[in-house]
């Protein structure tokens, strides 16, 4: 008997469970198969920040689109409560972005200017301002840009709440289970093929991340992606030190539930390499410490590293596989899974439903190398 | 320089947790001193049943208590919500108490009837009922006592909620810190000498669960208390399997966020050896399969131990010290330290303000043998 | 610059690193490419029993290479600890393999009579020899073959000491690298493509374990190789209780340094699922009890569990491709991987020689179906 | 019926560990009653170096004992490696002290020369013959101490090794059992009691490291004993890039089998927490990539501490209670508790066998205050 359902999506990261999640919830029968566990990888490594108009700054394809992720998050927060008796951690108390030298405080100028011509909330705090707002900032802070309405969620808490939610809505789980190649004829998806099994849909969705280049190799066709490690560490203080999510250049800081901190991240490419290199961790907690020296207090929780999935123009790749009908790909997300998982989510859905038009900026073809043609 | 507090707090568990969050709300100058961390111990371990009607069932002392305990649930979770940010994960979907014999059928039906009286939401359902309301019950059970308004939250995250809300009170806490000695003279408490330090209060409660007998040798009070291990283990599922948690003779089964299932607890009195014995993991293992036979094909989780404090009378130990003013004792809680959690916070903060009488059922010598005298 | 090393092995497990080791020794530039870390799977997994003659019996292809790789042991344990300062925990004192019924007497009766023809040690022993050598086996026991020369090793610390020597000798391993592709021309192996790099030489080794088969994909050559998961668990006990490895139909019981006990192993064919059923677990728990009734009191450690490379005819696979000249394939070892471990080092180093003739009971396409031609 | 043992020791790190083994040895029958679990705490927590030579430098107290006892060490690896299958992973390549100042040089030239005039051997190294023998220093290094027979081991394997080898002679070991009380009558020690039960013996011996002090204070006995932290971390690298441990005046850098690392360690006294805070984790990891750069490249992978019992005098207390007979004390060992484990083993078992004269260094009662006489 084959195994039918209406779509597989191949990956249990955040992608691919916000995928499963808004599918389930349009009454698709749906596959998740997930070659370790569900949010094992970058979905559980992230700090969690839902940096709109932090990382997306202004006037770029992904702006609008983070800003419609980011207003979804609290009626998802709710839904996944209710589905899933999972609470996200959503906290809605901005992100502080501060400067040491002048040439940050003019392009954060700038960037204030623009965002507050788009609508968004933002403020230019002053040194002054700055240290009311979070007295434990460092006196080589000489400014900052405050958001409000960007925030932060757990990214494994919110990963597993649209696992959760997609089952209890009737989708299956697949865990321990590899995609090693795909089914397909005449220009149609057919299924894929795992270490032991086959599995039939017409609609396969690749949510890979980092690891979707060498997922789709079988299939000729080679986008232009790279995976970023980033480590991070958290540690736990003796009551809260800040309210905010500090952002600088070399290091943020998310206070998490329970006292703890969250700080994150550097930045290596081109490696999978999942542990933590010694000349990053200390890089990290001197300008995290730079930034709030009451970090030397703090009592050493972890650290760990994620592998982000990057791309040659910095834009995700969410569309149709140019030659194979009904195979899609989510992944390219970088520093933005968390935030941009709602959103993806809903365009996949509309995508397989051909509610979206594929001519989008993040067509899979745009900056693709054919392989063998 | 002497540091000064206005109440110092034994035991970083829930029941201190708790009564450090009712005395931070009312202003009191808090210390918790505790030997590990907080919420380590039977504190994590419980798998947090509200069992308010299933554990204490009829005409007894605590019956009343636990029932207020349990009603304070529901505002006590908003509140920690916004305090700390930590959901406890409490869930409303009843205990459903199964029975295998006819003799466990008249007893439950007699609970019924005294609890119907009390005016307490409980419901008997035959064997059909039971297979109605949870499909995954096994054919060997005839019936059972389904009690609504029984619930459960995650114990770990209720401690810490708990704690953390006191400390964004203003209460502090002291990890990796043991009270070896009590500091008192002309029968008032001072304060408690620690490992490395004294500390100084004019009211001090231990509140150290199964360890707070010995933590008590020093004051030649012996109190009639003694440990009793309780084993648990949990697995996942794929999906849900049943909504509420089931109780019966040999286990229960609580279900958890994330497709998780606690199954629990032995018991083994008189060790504080916190070890799990393959005789009463294999036990616990075929009384739950015999409950629930798709608990088979459920992958294995992790196995733990909790140590719970018992007493000679079964009720726990609330309040002063018969011979030395100030200090407190909050102990006993047995099977129910989750549940009678928030009363006993209460309870003790009245305690300290004079506002309960001691002359309760709880007192500390009711059962005690004076040493030395 | 190309990165030009001898041999390439795809696989960091125990056939991987002794592999490496082997042919570190003899002066190759060797490159072991493993996916995640050295040692994680069914060679962190195994218990580590050297049942040489307890495994496979009598008159089969494998049992005089067998008692030749048992044999290897004792000096690769003195040479591993001399290179890499591991001890192998090699311990000596036999396999004792206890039966139930009289059919299994007979069994093992033509077991011990053929392989005392071969010259091997074997002895049996009567019920009450059997009590009289290890008084906690259970009275169920009718009888036991003992043989003295079958003994066991620390696998995480075997494939450890191997990868470690093969790296002081100037071998080099890259973990958390995945192989996604092979290169080659004109019939002839070049090199590796992985996750970021390009790799290259002009022997490429594929030491995958389960996973060879699918990491072998791409070449359109697919070995008759499936899956085997094997559940364990393990206990500690207060003092030794056993000396030699207990061997029965339902399960084994190894002790370990430290008075560690692992008890295995279930057997589930064609799942890579690496998480324990619940059902596995209870059956391996009341077969070994049944043996060993004070395994009852013994204390819990943690449970696990391994997948193992079996084939179609239960030999592995070492040879070979037979269209692409360089590559050669090295797996199949099923419950043997640690056995035979030192002996496929060898063999694949001469193989890769040309010292030892292809044409032999192991070849790759004694069984394989080709695909596409 | 009395629980009757012949000896008692408090304690179950390696002091304990050693003790039980020298008693065992001696035939007599041990009782080790442990708070935790055996090896648990500071005995894990070391590096493990054997500095006799680097630690204790010249004329002082503990020198001869020191080198005697790092003479013990090659016998009794072999003998527990016997006993109980454990090796102890003993590596003799000798201790390098490096400095960065000539005030440092001038130092240890002296200490060479005292040394050297003992017999013992040390060879003081140029810039050149520090880098030719370790050629991963730093330029910064202008200099070094050679002590070419200090050592090292794996402090949590030669605990549970001494541990392993005590209870296979016939000792036993109690976990998680608490010591609340001494039972003695007629100043002479009859027994202990423990959170759960009374255990009878003619001596007992506290063993108990930096939580001695406590464990004796109702004894009305106050040793001049304190904790201090140490945070270490480790990391594991490719390939070997030191053979010898490295020592110098910010870190130590001891290498490890399986190409792990480990480095450190701070100093914090007073405190029993055992968190690891940011700034000393941090100050560490920059002493030790100063010394060798090459650590930047190593691969994290955990930090932890460990608390050390120091003394006012700096010498560990050996000996018997001045007013309770049959009560021995032995801690205060700060570093130097795996190097002085075997001697003081022995030590104890004279001491216990009045072979000893109380009347040494060690006594308890040459620094004790008395208390409430």
């Amino acid at each position: 008997m084959k195994k039918q359902h209406d779509v597989i999506i191949v990956g249990g990261g955040v992608i691919g469970s916000s995928i499963a999640f808004q599918l389930s919830k349009r009454h698709y029968r749906v596959l998740v198969v997930e070659k370790g566990t569900v949010a094992q990888k970058a979905s559980s490594a992230a700090a969690g920040m839902l940096g709109a108009q932090n990382e997306l700054e202004k006037d770029c394809t992904l702006f609008p689109i983070a800003l419609k992720s980011r207003a979804m998050f609290p009626g998802l927060a709710e839904e996944l409560k209710f589905l899933s008796n999972i609470d996200i951690e959503l906290i809605q108390s901005g992100i502080l972005r501060v400067v040491q030298t002048e040439q940050e405080v003019a392009h954060l100028q700038s960037v204030a200017a623009y965002q507050q011509n788009e609508g968004e909330s933002v403020e230019w705090l002053s040194k002054e301002q700055v240290k009311a707002k979070e007295p434990q900032i460092s006196q080589s802070i000489i400014g900052g840009l405050y958001m409000p309405n960007d925030g932060q969620v757990s990214p494994p808490l919110l990963t597993k709440a649209l696992a959760q939610s997609a089952v209890n809505l009737g989708a299956e789980i697949l865990e321990f289970t590899e995609v090693i190649d795909f089914l397909h004829e005449n220009g149609h998806i057919s299924g894929v093929r795992t270490g032991t099994d086959n599995f039939y849909a017409e609609k396969v969705i690749v949510a890979g991340g980092a690891w979707s280049k060498q997922i789709l190799e079988n299939l000729e066709l080679s986008i232009d992606a790279y995976p970023v490690k980033g480590e991070c560490f958290s540690v736990r203080t003796r009551g809260p030190i800040i309210k905010s999510s500090i952002f600088s250049t070399g290091a943020y800081i998310v206070p998490k539930s329970g006292d703890r901190l969250i700080v994150g991240a550097t930045e290596r490419s081109h490696t999978f390499d999942e542990s933590v290199q010694l000349s990053g961790l200390l890089q990290l907690m001197m300008n995290a410490i730079q930034i709030i020296p009451a970090l030397k207090q703090a009592k050493w929780e972890k650290t760990w590293a994620g592998i982000r999935p990057q791309t040659g123009d910095g834009l995700p790749y969410l569309g149709e596989h140019p030659r194979i009908k009904g195979l899609f790909i989510a992944t390219g997300h970088y520093r933005n899974g968390i935030l941009l998982a709602p959103i993806t989510g809903l365009l996949m859905a509309d995508l397989l439903e051909r509610k979206e038009s594929v001519n989008h900026p993040f067509r899979i073809d745009r900056l693709s190398r054919e392989v063998n043609l």
